[in-house]
């Protein structure tokens, strides 16, 4: 068990008709993805051609901030709101999409942008599994 | 003239078709209601009937988050995506509009839930102008 | 081997003296603190009695965004400053401790407190021995 | 008068001895520091030679995330823990010097390191008149 999947867990009142499984996912997944796009930028800023990696970077500081909400959102389930809860999963699955794909041209050449898109992948995967989920 | 219009004026490269005006507008706005929002969470927490404040406290919190990676995601224009500066644009429209709903609801009561309303309603309208702008 | 590791490992340039396995373990304690301690807000915030948890609030709402902050400078490595990185360090094992002891004492009662002051003490000590290691 | 002069005027309980004026400006400066190296990161990535901005671009990510986490600790006044705030406050005064001082080396050719700068130097400023105040 996670610490994520405990504090789910341990919370004290109704989390509703909200599938824990996919929940606790797509939490770890938001982290996860945050640091990994975090990073990426940094690796991609340090390459000898970083100029051909702008919009990597762009994107990848994007996807960062955008999962650390999502994640921050989705850890919170007191006066729970489906309109909010909605709108940042589509942003963030939209998020790690473009990260994630632009990351994935780079793969072959930057191990960072490929350990990154793999992590994009995963959390715009775990975005639209926990979307589908609420109905 | 503000400090992110100045930002925005010294940004050396081409910012297409966006609207300088309404851009350095929302940015601000975010800025501000996030401010606001993280401050009106902290006040109501120690408001004697904070048990009847878990639902706006709830709705600060998200809305500050929110607010803030949508503040960061327009102060980035290298590497412009459509695509993600419309779903944080919508994101942070819904999570102002729930949170200006809810402060707006103690502003009577609560001087704090008065100014932060009004700081959603400013950021939910110039986060909607933009979006209008983008077409 | 974790996600952050693998960054780590696929930055390309030098990671000088630092130490990669204290450094690995750090960033993903900041991550996994900061999931926690969101969570434990909100936890505390469903409670009966929340009007007695005001201050664990506060002090999860701090420690949250100082170690997501922590966690992300930490994930850089390009044009390191030592100076930085001890600053937050020290106020990330600050937040860390401030937490966990507020937590402890709602260890008993709240099982999310005991989970999250747990989360806590675990970051605590991962930013101390980094320090330690920075010399 | 600010949204965050009027969030402070607004708060419910005691703020103890805390200077009002230094801690709105404290407030503010954060914000608009956190705003400004963003988009100096952002504007620095879309120059030519980015290649010799590597440092600057970091220092900007660093000093953003680290005031913003500091312009919402200073947002909450319940369960006020001094070493907390105080210890933000160095990482931030520390921060914002290092950047303010790689910005300033290329204020001559950059107009966005030079407002950038600015921002960093006034919030240092505050920070450090807001450390002092706290005796």
């Amino acid at each position: 068990m996670t610490v994520a999947g405990d504090m789910l867990q341990t919370y004290p009142a109704s989390l509703g008709h909200l599938d824990r499984e996919k929940l606790t996912r797509c939490i770890q997944e938001c982290f996860t993805c945050a640091q990994a796009c975090t990073a990426c930028a940094d690796a991609c800023l340090s390459e000898e051609r970083v100029a051909e990696l702008r919009k990597c970077i762009r994107a990848n500081d994007d996807c960062a901030d955008i999962c650390l909400t999502t994640g921050r959102v989705l850890s919170r389930h007191t006066g729970y709101d489906a309109n909010i809860t909605r709108e940042v999963l589509q942003a963030c699955a939209q998020a790690c999409k473009s990260c994630g794909d632009e990351c994935a041209r780079h793969a072959d050449m930057h191990d960072h942008c490929r350990v990154c898109a793999e992590a994009c992948r995963r959390c715009e995967q775990a975005c639209n599994d926990l979307l589908t989920s609420l109905g």
